[in-house]
């Protein structure tokens, strides 16, 4: 397929407008073809408006329907593996086996909301019988499903070209609920975007769907995406992106005649506990472990372990050692956009001003590339500095060294929220440390055992969530299949007729979904 | 017992401060003992900040703990309620038969919550088991349930001084997800909040319980409100009131540096429509049924039928006729304060200067109290003019003539967020008026077939939510068991050994609740 650098609009395809920006290859500082052109104001409101007009029927169509839709975009995607991973490859130069695993996530993630979606049970459908004979009031029949919310907005990521982006869990989980979609496109990878946009549109053609169920606007500013958050057919945004941009979309989406639910995920340190079992166990492993972790996709993850509380004891020398010589080994890392890496620079040269720099790969680097470093800080700078806990998009982290553990609780009771929070240790520690675990479970989406928080499980029981700033609502996520309830509501049917209720409420559960009756299990 | 009119800031009372109000019988006019301080904002802190100590512990008591704790509270409502409905007459002039039962309504509420957390559940338990031969990557252990926010800022609503106040549901559902609350009373039934306020306070002593688990707050101004909803210990906020109220506090919580989540439930017109088989069938009773609606509680009634589309046939006339003698025969009706007589007051007479006043009681009212009034528009004015689609509090209604489906239709699509939409007719009306249906759908959380809106049963499957401005946030409600999601957030439990998993994620279930194990009901 030939890329041709406008804005998805339903089934057209937007204007070359005025301002146009390129793709960047970050491993060449080359630029890439075509030319991109930034969606207008009207663009974006045609979009939204038909999302609208296509919520009349997608949202009515059967979850089956909506499963067959998403497969069949996971098998596009699939089909153009190679394609896809070839050209994120050149936007992001994340390496090849990443971007083919990542696009199997993508329409695994796909697949999964079509199973959620298929089965049904999803809806949390509730039925409360009339009783007539009730005294001194009769109860009528009452009887609730979720439904979904209208058009929403989705902001693809830079980071995961395709599984945070255009029809990443996002895009997925939004049109699994019903909801048409439109998305903003992230202008570091156009042409990835652009190659998935148009495996979905082609899918919603084939499907027979309206056409606004699907639209895909280009911007290199930020006017798009306050037009769409702040267009009144749009009722819910999904954002996975920087504290400062999602925040303004935040504020946006609060500030409207009408609020709409905007999920952003944004800022994470995901701090890592280590526990002196864990050091005594094997300081060398541990050390190899956090700085693949901290490394892994140069940084850019959201659940990079960016805060990591040691103990001090006779192992911790070993473990710093090999940490300090991996860090002072590591080749530069070739990041997403020169923005990312400038940004990178000025935060780290920031913390070196605040706390010592430890480790540096000390590396000549481009203007799209970044050393790993390391820095360090005792718990009482950690906690009078809140700025040590700030995220750095890139290949860092920070060690925090605890002497006790009080010193542990002080500096966990200190942390704002988090996407992960990490233990490592013996069970015995963990026993040990029980209100340690009771205070990060205030604090972060997801609790880890001995584990690394890079590496996000798509199934039922994912949590990629947490108090702000690492989202905007804990009471959502954005991975898992939990992820499709940012997208729908609740509608309760009073006393109506059989063959006017949705098939989900019926009498004798056609559908044979898990239901609630009279507060019961069916 | 003997009302001090100080607050109660954990298990002490509040100083008497330097502002002090009274409440006052609306029925007389005359001002009732003893005299209400408004707390400092030094109490609103101490508040909070014991609402936040609580949270260590009450946030890791059972659901069966909890749900003896809600019972005790029932039960104290149970034994009170003489003395309760006596003062609630006092300060509201709302009739004693009424506030009988809604205090039987509020401990039926309580003991709900009860039932939803002893009975385990509603936290939504999701295993997916490690896969440790899984290729290319192993799966971890993962398990996630809800787990309560943290201290929640509840508002007494002054149109329920049971139901929907200090003991109502949103510090039910919040008590029962375990999150300690602070209270705000509304300064029109202090003397009710206060007695509410002792068994609640008493309850979390004989229970064992921190004493932050509970607090209440008096003000007769905004600032220990906005104190409270921009406190950093507080999680979450709940109110029942008007709409400007209720946006203040939701831009008050969007702009706190950690924004929180903020349900309020502001302002509802309650659409109903009246199909041409309604009519047909019995117009006098269908005008009685409405008069009763939109007059109950002195139509102070959150789901007060305040639009009335209505066809023209020749039924139409008998309908009116009934609707308008009613109307001009009613007695004027106490309201709960001056501010809202004198708002209905000017509302009503903005009313008219834009739509025809049809029908009206016509009888002197004193200075808390409101005649009937029934104002008349086309669908062309109901659509031109958003003012006529706004909420008056109190016993009016406005007449909306529809000359066909297609005006039905327009009426409906220009409707904002309502909590309920109505649809009166046969089934063949609303199998023919399918589409309005579907509609209507996107505009309320509550449809009902033959019904007034009022009358809110307490049970599973009902939504008490809505678009906005309904509400804050379509996707929750303030009634019924589905409430308490409002106060929950999931945590995921990575690699976690089983003595150290909450007992709802423990391989074996010990507590027999409903579970997701990799994605199928267990």
């Amino acid at each position: 397929m030939e890329l041709k650098g406008t804005s998805f609009i339903g089934s057209k395809r937007g204007a070359a407008g005025l301002t146009s920006f390129a793709a960047v290859n970050p491993a060449s500082g080359d630029e890439l073809g075509p030319k991109y052109f930034s969606a207008s104001v009207d663009e974006v409101d045609t979009a939204a408006q038909l999302a609208a007009d296509a919520f009349a029927s997608f949202s009515r169509t059967s979850g089956k329907q909506r499963a067959a839709f998403l497969r069949r975009v996971a098998d596009g995607l699939d089909a153009a593996k190679d394609t896809l991973a070839a050209r994120a490859n050149l936007e992001t130069a994340l390496p090849m086996p990443r971007l083919l695993g990542e696009t199997g996530r993508t329409s695994g993630q796909l697949r999964l909301f079509a199973g959620v979606v298929e089965e049904g049970s999803w809806v949390n459908a509730r039925i409360d019988p009339a009783l007539p004979e009730r005294t001194p009031l009769p109860r009528p029949d009452l009887r609730s499903m979720l439904r979904p919310l209208g058009p929403v907005a989705v902001f693809g990521a830079s980071n995961f070209p395709l599984a945070f982006s255009v029809a990443g869990g996002d895009t997925a989980s939004a049109l699994a609920a019903g909801c048409p979609v439109v998305v903003k496109a992230h202008p570091a990878h156009p042409g990835t975007s652009e190659l998935v946009a148009e495996i979905l549109a082609n899918a919603v053609k084939a499907e027979g769907f309206h056409e606004g169920v699907f639209s895909m606007v280009f911007d290199i500013g930020i006017e798009a995406g306050a037009a769409l958050v702040t267009h009144p057919a749009i009722k819910a945004v999904a954002f996975t992106g920087s504290l400062k941009g999602g925040r303004a979309l935040m504020d946006l989406a609060a500030g409207r005649p009408d609020p709409i639910p905007c999920f952003t995920e944004m800022s994470s340190g995901n701090p890592v506990f280590i526990l002196p079992g864990a050091l005594k166990k094997g300081p060398t492993e541990l050390a190899k472990g956090l700085f693949g972790s901290f490394t892994l996709g140069a940084g850019q993850f959201c659940t990079k372990p960016g805060i990591v509380l040691t103990a001090e004891q006779p192992e911790t020398a070993a473990f710093m050692a090999e940490l300090k010589s991996l860090t002072e080994q590591a080749q530069p890392f070739t990041l997403l956009t020169k923005g990312i890496a400038r940004a990178y620079d000025s935060g780290t040269r920031g913390r070196g001003e605040i706390t010592p720099l430890t480790a540096d790969a000390g590396v000549a680097v481009s203007e799209y590339q970044a050393g790993a470093k390391i820095f360090s800080a005792t718990v009482d700078e950690f906690v009078a500095e809140p700025e040590l806990a700030e995220e750095i998009f890139g290949p860092d982290t920070l060690l925090v060294a605890c002497k006790s553990t009080d010193e542990y609780m002080r500096a966990a009771q200190s942390l704002e929220g988090h996407l992960t929070a990490t233990i490592f240790g013996t069970d015995e520690d963990l026993a040990a440390h029980a209100e340690l675990l009771h205070v990060l479970e205030q604090k972060a989406g997801r609790l880890i055992f001995n584990g690394f928080p890079t590496g996000v499980e798509v199934c039922h029981a994912m949590v990629h969530g947490g108090p702000y700033p690492s989202t905007s609502d804990a009471r959502f996520t954005s991975v898992g299949s939990l992820a499709i309830y940012r997208f729908a509501r609740p509608v309760c049917f009073q006393g109506f007729p059989q063959a006017m209720l949705p098939d989900e409420l019926k009498d004798g559960n056609p559908l044979r979904i898990r239901r609630l009756v009279d507060g019961k299990a069916e």
